[in-house]
């Protein structure tokens, strides 16, 4: 991280009421900490464009374990795959239902191919894969 | 519109670099008017989720003329709705293929239902329907 | 288009009659038509992902007319931009508010540098650019 | 869940030789699950329209912890929230970056605020709440 800049900005008074009652709304503290946030978006936004850029990603599969075969697919992936799949978490939803949440990191278009096939598979209800940062490069 | 407010701002300096970067990039003249676009966009996500506020609306269809009845759904919906559709534009995009612009305004989950209802019609190939404020709370 | 051809496809039951629910409510008239449209979506959204394909594309401006030197933005984009700007519609929504809406027509990658050109003009409250498909690739 | 119903659909030869080469990319091996996974789709964007109900969230945030205060407002979100987090899951990204990976159920309006609270915690480079069904009513 580098040093701390202080620079002015200039807004409509009316523009700034409502921004001060959303940061109430969202718990900011400051006004420069939601400022902030709204840039680093902006930023990871960018950062997903570029296919090649290694991201962390989470991956949210919802399954029924009575119909399903994620558990041997997942080994498949995972022997050719050693590397993207840092860890998984289990959770178990009722009778039938499971959720397993997958932290992935590699090449964006990597962990969407390996998306794809999982959600893909017999049995899984629902699959969402969320990119994020790995944050090396947003201060 | 209220009077101009100057505030500042503190920001960690390579965040800020990577920020003017992204302001030239994107032809913002000044960081301010970046800011500004930030917080307003924001702001109007709010608005999108209180589904009885007035907004306006641009609906996108392709379809193919041909194999459609569109026309004849669309004079339908008019008839019911006159005080929603404001006006609407028309594209040849080739020999098959028509695109026909919709601008609505309305409550949001009246504009929605339109959209629904448009987009299922028999020959419409894709359909989408962009949210947009209409200014009047947005200073 | 080619011509029609039949398939079965087994869902489970309850599944099958949250779905029949669905297309009532969104006014579908046969289950084909729905699933056709569930169909082209998804391969409508794998076209934004090449950016080089040509695409057509809605761009839904909010500004302020008093503030704005967006008709002059807009005259300057166009002469350097002559074909891809196809045509364009404005609504008054008050005293103070307009809406310009932009119809499109070029490599996605283009479309997206002019809209933001255009959002990042002063005096631009709000802007949204929807792709939508030409239409000629999607039977 | 129920039993297995098999109903015929009708498509376009182009339209379905595409939706073919899809589900090969993505690994489905029958067209019937794509078509479910479709299905299943839009079902689940239809629970998150409704604000009250209980779903699966999971938070993704990425932040470095020399300059965050998020283990303090993790602790004390839980403690007035002790039913909502199911778990968590951490992962040192280098020297600087964590991410933490929070399960959440509850009713989605309850999880945005968490999720707002957490993102707004100084230090936080980055979140996304990323919404599942708990795939209870999703045969």
């Amino acid at each position: 991280m580098g040093q701390t800049i202080r620079f002015g900005v200039s807004l409509d008074s009316e523009l700034l009421e409502k921004f001060d009652a959303l940061c109430e709304e969202k718990c900011y503290q400051t006004r420069s900490e939601a400022i902030r946030d709204l840039i680093r978006n902006t930023l990871v936004q960018k950062e997903w464009e570029d296919l090649n850029r290694v991201m962390m990603g989470t991956l949210t599969l919802v399954y029924d374990h009575h119909h399903s075969d994620l558990a041997q697919k997942m080994t498949e992936i995972q022997h050719s795959n050693l590397d993207i799949i840092v860890t998984s978490l289990h959770v178990h939803l009722d009778h039938h239902n499971c959720m397993e949440v997958l932290i992935l990191r590699g090449p964006a278009q990597d962990l969407k191919a390996i998306a794809e096939r999982l959600i893909a598979t017999k049995g899984v209800k629902h699959g969402k894969l969320s990119l994020a940062t790995t944050g090396q490069d947003l201060p």
